[in-house]
């Protein structure tokens, strides 16, 4: 078989909860992956990788990456034992990272994003999903869009985009949510086909309820786009079930899922993607169902929710240690949850997610020897290097 | 006045707990500190520092950075449910540590050490206290001991190192600990001076009794070492009390510390050195007495307590983090943990932890605004660079 690289002498996981295949090779054409699996005879360029270990890219697939300012003055004011009402006084809360936002421009958000982003990729991550949310009006929400696209460019990584009109309500739209819907409905989802993959809603209390959710689903839907919604974070409002009729890729945080939503996600396919980040930061300690989720095969992704307010967390093997040690995750739950699942939460299983004919041949290539390595240490990355379809960076 | 270098240009945290000096200058003669203030003028070569932030290189005042081998696979037996009895007949637990640390050579356990050191070098420290306490016989003590002052010579770092023989009983000495702390008191502590400076003791129900620990102290104090002690971290034995009594640099952990352990380390000024990772690696929910501690004014110290079982943690600033987050300590008890008061942990108040005339110029200098910003941020590090010893690296 013809190929342009070739890499050698790894320890190889080319899909997570499979057998690390010890003597590993990877071989790739044109960007993608023509071969993985025990070492082989090819005849092309060769590139030895010193029995290191060797994991698809992980994917970070539940991310606000792109703001304005942070809130570490509120962390600091939350610790000196200011209560939810000061700190909305004193300007804090998601509305500031709205005013922030809204005053950048396109540059300033991406230059903003870079270092974070810089900081994913040196946990090993190759696929990044992006959400706007902090523009709720159609130009401020273009431009996050536009900004997270643009990031692409800047660095050897894929982002994919979701539209969150329905994350906040706008301040010019006090008391009126319905007409904030549907503005949502009627200008920005039509405007962002072709530069978002999917549509998003934080459906929870202090959001936007289930019948406000549904019409933004509908009018996705109507523009061909894929759903997916930030569901039972603080209570059980029935998003998930609600989701996973809309066929949503996937579901997200579902601390307060219960049986009802789980059957649903089951049923329709949907990947529950849990965000360990904002669960530690926010000190929760109502757990996700997990036993539940395991027991009816729902897919698992685990991703860093990046956001300025409640998970300040830019490494996705940090996201993984933590739901390991929170959640009580397995191993190859944390691994398949950056890998298989997530890709599988981004609609994106055919192309990334695990090492196999056909697919990007994105690599991660650690300095380590085990799996389990991965997600044991705190606070550090071992990454070696990356090859981003097909190219080493 | 004279010196080598001068930094401008920079926003200058001094003392942790004072104002920032929005724009501020250092200068270093010898490697010592000679100003660290508001702008003045100095003849001498001038590092411009681009308004970065500039606090005191960071201390970790806690490790166990020294060991062979890693527990990554023990923790995914954990997670798949495998009891601790199961562990420890899998060959799991701290003697799976001392095993794997006796059979390696002192080339080797630098080599092991040295990634983890980078990884805490990488997150703004410039000195880090390691305690031996994987060998359990003189000769393995020795060689941890001196493997952890080997790491001087390999990176621009202060190491101060501690023996604790006295952390878990060998297995030679089965149903004798009496007889083992014989040999830690007559045979170790003697051998030790001039190489450690403190001598440490783990006094748990599952380590070494109070009586045993007090005559450790005694044999310390004779040999001029200071002491310090693992106190109370799963249950009350008031170890901090009986390490204040014998003038203790620290006592470390102490989430079971009641209001007598409290006073008696206010009165022998006994720094209290909180491991947050271990509390959250370990899912624990006690918490230290914080509120205490704060009242009666008991200077607080933060460390990594890294170490393969409880606490597989290399970045400080995660460790104020998780300070913060799980303790709710404020931002400036976060900053002081890891400079001021652990530079008292250490006994070194004189030489570190603060930018000050006379001491070490040791810098941190970060790619961001706000100390704030340094305990917010999980799972990066923004450190630009760092001065060691009046150098740049
Ligand atoms: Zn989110
Ligand atoms: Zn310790």
């Amino acid at each position: 078989m013809q190929c342009d690289t070739v890499w050698t002498n790894c320890r190889l996981l080319a899909r997570a909860g499979q057998p690390l295949i010890d003597k590993g090779m990877i071989a790739a054409k044109n960007g993608r992956v023509v071969y993985a699996g025990p070492a082989t005879d090819f005849d092309a360029p060769t590139i030895d990788l010193g029995r290191r270990l060797v994991t698809p890219g992980l994917i970070d697939c539940h991310t606000h990456l792109v703001f304005a300012g942070n809130r570490a003055h509120e962390f600091k004011l939350r610790l000196d034992g200011a209560t939810y009402e000061e700190i909305a006084r004193a300007g804090g809360g998601i509305l500031s990272t709205v005013t922030a936002t809204r005053a950048a421009s396109e540059d300033e958000l991406i230059t903003a994003a870079l270092p974070r982003l810089d900081a994913l990729i040196a946990s090993g991550v190759s696929t990044i999903e992006i959400k706007s949310g902090y523009g709720l009006t159609l130009e401020d929400e273009l431009k996050m869009l536009r900004a997270a696209k643009a990031l692409e460019r800047r660095r050897p990584v894929r982002v994919m985009t979701t539209l969150l009109g329905a994350h906040a309500l706008p301040p010019e739209y006090k008391d009126r949510p319905d007409a904030y819907i549907d503005a949502v409905c009627h200008e920005m989802i039509p405007a962002v086909v072709g530069l978002a993959s999917a549509v998003d809603v934080f459906c929870e209390g202090i959001g936007f309820s289930p019948a406000q959710t549904e019409r933004v689903f509908q009018a996705a839907q109507a523009h061909g786009l894929r759903v997916k919604l930030h569901a039972e974070q603080l209570s059980n409002l029935h998003g998930a079930a609600l989701a996973a009729r809309y066929g949503a890729l996937s579901a997200d945080h579902l601390e307060h899922l219960d049986a009802d939503g789980i059957e649903a996600m089951r049923d329709a396919g949907t990947v529950a993607t849990l965000l360990p980040g904002a669960f530690y930061f926010m000190r929760e300690t109502y757990l996700p169902p997990i036993e539940g989720l395991r027991a009816e095969n729902v897919p698992m992704a685990i991703a860093t929710d990046c956001n300025p307010g409640t998970s300040p967390l830019t490494s996705i093997l940090m996201a993984m240690n933590m739901a390991a040690t929170c959640f009580r995750l397995t191993i190859d739950e944390c691994l398949a949850g950056v890998t298989t699942n997530a890709a599988q939460a981004l609609g994106l299983s055919h192309e990334i997610g695990t090492l196999e004919a056909g697919k990007s041949c994105d690599l991660a290539i650690w300095d380590c020897a085990e799996p389990a390595d991965l997600v044991y240490f705190i606070g550090a990355s071992p990454l070696h290097s990356r090859v981003f379809q097909g190219q080493t960076i």
